[in-house]
């Protein structure tokens, strides 16, 4: 049996990673913990996972809702500006956010992994930890998945979930623009860790958590759900006014943000951290991506959200100030192939 | 604007990448064709598909079932090998064949895609067609999934399947080990594609096709699940000893293959080009992958399957000869990690 250890910068020799197998065994004991739940019959270990929907449906009623995400590196996480467990915590988040935007209950989880040669053991076990807490959170086990090699670490997880009522990406005229959590920070985050901001800064510090670990909205979107009056919803993960424009664009309607309101809603701490960066705390708000806030577009009050504007005639995406004055907000933002 | 044409080697300036929306725009069209199952609710468009299960289920016994897989450049297809169309279709197949191995008739799909700048719009527009003929040919529309930047290709496609009863990969002693579909074709077609060997010679061209454009074994899972005598099932994505050893292993028993049973069920064309390879035909069909063939352990007649061993007391997998000789198989196949 030749050694296959990796030699690293320092000269010395890495432990081998182990095979497919025992990876795969090794993710089994991390994802294992989390038993119990009579509609998952069979998990890790085969083909396939299986499912009974009829034990887990309340009365029969609930629809299955289904949802895939993948996790770059490079594109959505640098392994320099973040810990592997919180890079497995935020690649299961970003992709459970999406259960909260459509007010579904999570079920459970697939995770396909693709890891280069770099990632030894030490490395997947805290990558699978990170996934694994945030499954947990979320109330939906990974339950299976892929393993396999590649030139660079890429984290792909699918969801199901169950509800009732799915909120879709729609609004109707007169409707409000609802939001809960928050927006910006997570981008402020980001480059306060890419300009080396003081970390003990009680703001710094807020907003980089806020990058590393965000959380899915879950049970905001199940209020949404229950809530009559909430037409549709929208979880925010490329920035404000991009993911405003979806809705706007599908109910042919213009998303008019409420400059105080918003302005009120991300203050403090996003205001004094721009500051400090040089940049607007508007902008942030408007196009910073990865808080998973979630919007709702809502006939009457929507508990727990607050009210930073409303669905009129027109299109796009725009601005009012105090004095009524409008102006259009380019629905910018993380655009992968631009 | 700024021009973002890339330059390609010849000098031309290639056109500029569409945006994601434009992408995901190209992608509904491509796979929106595919219409009419009143259990899928709400597909390409919304933050996740939406299914009904009850719409789904002859009369709510069905068990889901639910798998993953990646294909990266590089580890599981070269861009030089196969067109993107080609590698949309195996990709497609090889996520499907763990629900033929499930006995699970396919529901639907989602497909998460990385892609680097290299990959043009035509190149999209291939690879998703050839997901989208795979999609087809199976019978699970891809309703949705996910579509990112970075440095390598790679396509995660995760399929939903129901069936009544799902097929573990177990036997019991006695079990015959029953077989449907090719072994070591699609191997020899790789090979066969490195070394450059006569595209149009007969068997050349059939294993090439093997490997380029496998399909996964839907209805002899859909007859395997439906068949009393049958224990439980694999499919041949890794080797023939390694994914059987995975049947052996959760069973405790030995998979004893019948040599001559083995080499008759390969020959031809297996023989004839392992000879121009230069390679022995029984360890193209004990290792090679990417075929796809089901594997079944069944207590009796297995209906359009061939019978190449039986599981015996002891472990692992093992070859014996017309004198009744054994000697132990490698379980070694593809690792991802190895």
């Amino acid at each position: 049996v030749k050694a296959r250890g990796a030699h690293d910068g320092a000269g010395k020799t890495a432990p081998a990673p182990s095979s497919e197998l025992e990876r795969i065994a090794r993710l089994a004991r991390v994802f294992g913990e989390q038993k119990g739940d009579p509609s998952i019959v069979r998990a890790i270990g085969d083909d396939a996972a299986v499912l009974d929907p009829a034990l887990r449906a309340a009365g029969g009623a609930e629809k299955i809702v289904w949802t895939i995400d993948a996790q770059v590196e490079g594109v959505h996480f640098r392994a320099d500006l973040a810990s592997w467990r919180d890079v497995g915590w935020r690649s299961f988040m970003a992709a459970a956010s999406d259960l909260a935007a459509m007010g579904a209950s999570p079920w459970c989880a697939l995770s396909a992994l693709v890891l280069p040669r770099s990632i030894d053991d030490g490395a997947l076990d805290a990558l699978s930890a990170g996934q694994a807490e945030a499954a947990r959170v979320v109330g939906a086990p990974v339950i299976g998945g892929n393993l396999s090699r590649g030139g660079e670490t890429s984290i792909t997880t699918t969801l199901l979930g169950t509800c009732v009522r799915p909120l879709a990406r729609i609004a109707e005229r007169g409707d409000g623009i609802w939001i809960a959590g928050a927006l910006g920070l997570a981008a402020a985050g980001l480059a306060a860790l890419e300009r080396k901001l003081d970390p003990s800064d009680d703001d710094v510090a807020r907003a980089v958590l806020a990058w590393r670990t965000p959380c899915a909205r879950i049970e905001d979107g199940l209020a949404l759900a229950a809530n009559e009056a909430v037409r549709g919803a929208i979880d925010v993960s490329d920035g404000l006014a991009r993911d405003l424009a979806h809705i706007a664009t599908a109910s042919g309607l213009c998303a008019l943000l409420d400059e105080a309101a918003l302005r009120a809603h991300v203050e403090p701490p996003l205001s004094t951290l721009a500051r400090t960066l040089g940049v607007s705390a508007l902008d942030l708000a408007l196009h910073g991506g990865e808080d998973y806030a979630l919007i709702a577009a809502g006939a009457g009050e929507v508990d727990g959200f607050v009210r930073i504007g409303r669905f009129e005639e027109g299109e796009g995406v725009a601005l009012e100030d105090a004095s009524g004055a409008r102006r259009p907000v380019d629905p910018r933002g993380f655009d992968h192939f631009r």
